[in-house]
């Protein structure tokens, strides 16, 4: 996180950072609150930030920590990453998957990529998915793989205009999840980012 | 492919290649026939491999193409492939999706890790589904997430004995899906292991 992020960071046609100065920031400053650090460089949605990738949390999780990890460069493929790229984000989704894991009390993970328009994806910038899974945890929405149905519910609330379908199980999503304030993002953000300085690099 | 494999590549407890000869080959042989090293090194349902990875053919896939890519080393959870696995696998990921995508006709995919026992895995060794999407592939089965339930049907199909739960779509699992025979598992994956050969290393 300590890594200096020139201009916003997009997910897919969204801004997901605060207002972030172009210019770099002026030598000679007092040494850096690490509190505002965080802040600052954790963004609005923007938790963690690596080279080549970053992770977001989500507008309406369908679990408690379900988050995205996105590469930098808005590109809708997997295929369209270069190695690096690729490299960069499944080491990102690894680190991260374990600090949501422990976080949030979990034992499982459901990692999920909707790779183009006909496998589900609605935001065109590649994204994976991470969902923190303990054991019973959706016996009262149907079972453990009710997660699915809630997942394509899920997809495109950051991007309403990509959407083209509708979950076949509206009554989960209408009736049981909501979209949040953009305060509740940012404070779950900003935990997130603290707990991403204490995981291991690897 | 060139890759030597000492030894049977194993999916979670189950031996998915053909016998292998734990010593190397004779010196002095003949210049080796292609078509006949391709089959002996893609063993039966094995079609790539990799210092780290390789990718398998199912047993039962969702939709034509569907197949899996595991870590060689036997181990339950992403967390704990090392990082070199992980790039590995994921690169891997990247290569045999390109090519399925291309060989099955699709445009897009499905990549899944259902990543421990609550995530709805049911073999103990990390797997990454890859299932070709095209337009309108699954619509009369319920429109395109349908994969999901479908997924969840098909975890475990390698491994009974590990399956602790049964789809909430049975039917669709039941009526449209056979286990195919291991001939047409060999059949694919002899095909599959030379459409690898024509694929970029990246």
């Amino acid at each position: 996180m300590a890594l200096a992020v020139k201009g916003p960071i997009h997910f897919g046609p969204f801004v997901v950072t605060s207002q972030v100065s172009k210019k770099p920031p002026p030598k000679n400053t007092q040494p850096p609150d690490p509190l505002k650090t965080t802040n600052q460089s954790s963004g609005n949605q923007v938790f963690h930030i690596t080279p080549l990738s970053f992770a977001l949390v989500n507008l309406k999780p369908i679990l408690p920590g379900h988050v995205l990890v996105s590469p930098r460069r808005v590109v809708p493929r997997v295929s369209d990453l270069t190695p690096s790229e690729t490299t960069d984000l499944f080491l990102t989704v690894r680190r991260v998957g374990r600090m949501v894991e422990r976080v949030y009390g979990a034992s499982s993970l459901n990692i999920a990529v909707q790779d183009g328009v006909e496998a589900g994806q609605s935001v065109p910038h590649v994204h994976a998915h991470i969902i923190p899974r303990k054991k019973a945890d959706l016996d009262a929405r149907g079972g453990t793989d009710a997660v699915y149905d809630m997942l394509d519910g899920e997809e495109g609330d950051l991007g309403k205009q990509y959407r083209q379908r509708r979950t076949r199980f509206p009554a989960v999503d209408n009736e049981e999840r909501r979209p949040r304030s953009m305060e509740d993002m940012e404070a779950e953000a900003r935990m997130l980012a603290k707990e991403m300085e204490g995981e291991e690099v690897d």
